[in-house]
């Protein structure tokens, strides 16, 4: 296969075309960054942990009837995509507060949710992505009613599929962020990367953080915990 | 009636019990705020202009049967209203594009919406009046899924028979804020006030502000704007 023009690059990942128009080439970088990119790192071993950690949740998710834009992983840093639309929104799933929801609203943090909250942000990185109503996509055109439904029940099943699979390797998994993608013929699919950097995962009972937190908060050895999710979810063999 | 203790005082208004348990005393105050209070400024006869086309408005809407906390007005900068407790929701509808949703979504001022567009932002100063999305409100208990249907309804309702009142007098209804209360039995009632200061008025076919508007953004003659709204109505006087 062969690589061509680089399509898009974004904070963590560069897309490229290949020689298939089926197959988009997507390369994770070392790259980490935190509110709306103000606050920078590179770590060296970062896009690979990020990639494996990936390609691993979504073949999981495969093997569950969840369809996403992941073909196969090519090798350390990159795994082939199938080319999709992104859709504007990232759709951010909550089981506890934590976070962004915190600070705007005022809850205390740590509070447990009677169920999931499902919300959508507007993906626009000079507005720092600001919370929308599903009016606001539909009446300015970034999702179709339908779309939002799709979304929203694709989104609670990816959150109870992957509590359930966190729980068994000592992991409370506290909330996340999705990217969706329109094919060729409109199907919606997961999209972007499910890791450290788009899920908050707490050591199960505690307030540990084993995420992108830890970059945030200043709290250390980042890649450590990036390498403890990974060792955690490999050692799950049998599973995947 | 005698008027008692004052019970809560807000920018631009105070609240009296009075000896009548049912019914409250409500002084309008020459304040004029902006940006959550960080513009402030005194305009003498302010208040009895908000007091006498907020009670005129309540009084239209009733008999459309649209129910408010509003009994009647006493004088020149009071009504008695009913005691409610407020929701910690303000509903805004929008049936054209502009102030914060641009701002917040970088969509173009003045875009007319196919349908009106119903908001909720929760009620807390501190924490700016953030847009919430109604799974907010439900599960951090602000208000039931019933109660949001019902401000939802009845701020529809009060948009339909508003925009149709104001277009008589040459006025486009871009958007307003509403506040609710419950009664002792529970019923959702229209409070606080609708006025040049919670919507915003166009001279018909124009971006001309006739409202709050012109003092957020320094436009002169802030008082003859409402003057002039309160002139328009008070002549429809066969209606009311």
């Amino acid at each position: 296969m062969e690589i061509r023009e680089m399509l898009y690059e974004g904070k963590a990942k560069r897309l490229y075309s290949t020689d298939d128009p089926d197959a988009l080439y997507l390369k994770y970088k070392n790259s980490l960054t935190a509110f709306n990119a103000k606050k920078k790192a590179e770590m060296e071993g970062k896009g690979e942990l990020n990639n494996m950690i990936s390609s691993w949740i979504f073949k999981y998710l495969r093997s569950k009837g969840i369809d996403s834009h992941f073909i196969e992983r090519i090798d350390e840093l990159s795994q082939l995509v199938k080319p999709v639309t992104i859709v504007p929104l990232e759709v951010v799933v909550r089981n506890v507060t934590a976070g962004s929801i915190c600070r705007r609203l005022g809850v205390e943090e740590g509070m447990k949710l009677p169920r999931p909250l499902v919300e959508f942000y507007y993906k626009e990185d000079e507005l720092d992505d600001p919370l929308v109503i599903r009016d606001h996509a539909v009446l300015f055109g970034w999702a179709t009613d339908e779309e939002l439904d799709r979304m929203t029940e694709m989104a609670l099943t990816v959150d109870s599929v992957l509590t359930e699979l966190f729980s068994s390797i000592d992991i409370d998994l506290v909330d996340f962020k999705l990217e969706f993608g329109k094919d060729k013929e409109g199907n919606i699919l997961l999209a972007d990367e499910i890791s450290p950097d788009t899920c908050r995962f707490w050591q199960k009972g505690t307030r540990q953080s084993l995420d992108k937190d830890r970059f945030r908060k200043d709290l250390g050895d980042v890649l450590g915990a990036y390498r403890e999710i990974w060792r955690r979810l490999s050692e799950k063999k049998e599973d995947n």
